[in-house]
């Protein structure tokens, strides 16, 4: 059960978006520009970054949803991500995703402890400043999700089918606070 | 030396707010619905959040600014807090924000460390749902903050005058971005 009183048929961060519409509205933005907005890093890897970081936060809900998505998008089915995968080594993507998913996992470990060298070595790799500064934000606003979600104890479904259905949706509908308000995901398997 | 190319005369989360203006705009307005809009929980009280989780953090930058902002504020200054403080028992605040403080520290060493003990205490003490879920907020915002300003390296003055001038900056201005701009703030001692 959550910590505090949240619609039923509503999951993970759509509970806690609908509960605060204040605080959700920019917090969706601020998530649609990072993971939707004009980027040299492709949407797939930036929801890979997404999944990766809350995988190392163990948010099983964040790390679900996050790789559905990132599978549901252009080369992301390919990059052989699975819920809760901490293991960088064994994806199949670039030198530069590998060397911004390691700057991404020392965020996750806390803000000082990424080392120049871990900047050095995205760099080397083909970053750019900007897309070090998002791999940065993007693993600092997990840090984020991650602790919401799971600090406030939201009710997570166990069905893999649910996952597939928010990934879909948060890859063709983006982040933006919807109009009419959140609705019950359908999932076909019910 | 920062990780990324930043202004040189802006400091810590200015300098990034600078760096990328489509994402600094809703994470200040998150920040201004979080810290100043309005609520049961006092600004100072809020800004206390965020000094205790940036101390917990290691985060000496934001530690340092959110202190000052919770002392220039009604009834800061006497919770006796300090920069880098950790140790909620030294504080002379009420049980309820003892205990939202305590909420706030689990939140910060990872969602799932909060227990359903913790929230149990809050709301003994006093504490709403609206108050837990702001309270956790808070919490994993300044995580999302304090690894953003950290994670980049970014230049943190020494001067206590400095932190005292942002202090008042963000009390009296609030959190919302400047129409013209940020501006180095100017420091009397210098």
């Amino acid at each position: 059960m959550a910590h505090i009183k949240l619609r039923d048929d509503l999951f993970g961060i759509t509970s806690l978006l609908d509960f605060r519409k204040e605080t959700a509205a920019p917090l969706c933005e601020l998530t649609q520009v990072l993971l939707r907005g004009e980027s040299t890093l492709t949407e797939a890897e930036r929801e890979l970054i997404a999944a990766y970081v809350s995988s190392l936060n163990d948010c099983v809900f964040c790390s679900s949803a996050h790789t559905a998505a990132t599978c549901a998008l252009p080369g992301g089915q390919e990059t052989g991500v699975k819920p809760m995968l901490t293991d960088i080594e064994s994806l199949d993507i670039t030198p530069k995703m590998k060397s911004l998913l390691q700057l991404a996992g020392k965020v996750q470990n806390g803000g000082n402890r990424v080392q120049q060298s871990d900047v050095d070595l995205a760099k080397e790799s083909g970053a750019t400043d900007l897309e070090v500064h998002d791999t940065v934000m993007i693993a600092a606003l997990f840090n984020l999700y991650n602790r919401y979600v799971d600090g406030l104890a939201t009710r997570r479904p166990e069905d893999p089918e649910f996952y597939k259905a928010l990934g879909n949706r948060i890859t063709t509908r983006g982040y933006k606070m919807p109009d009419d308000g959140y609705h019950a995901l359908k999932v076909s398997s019910e």
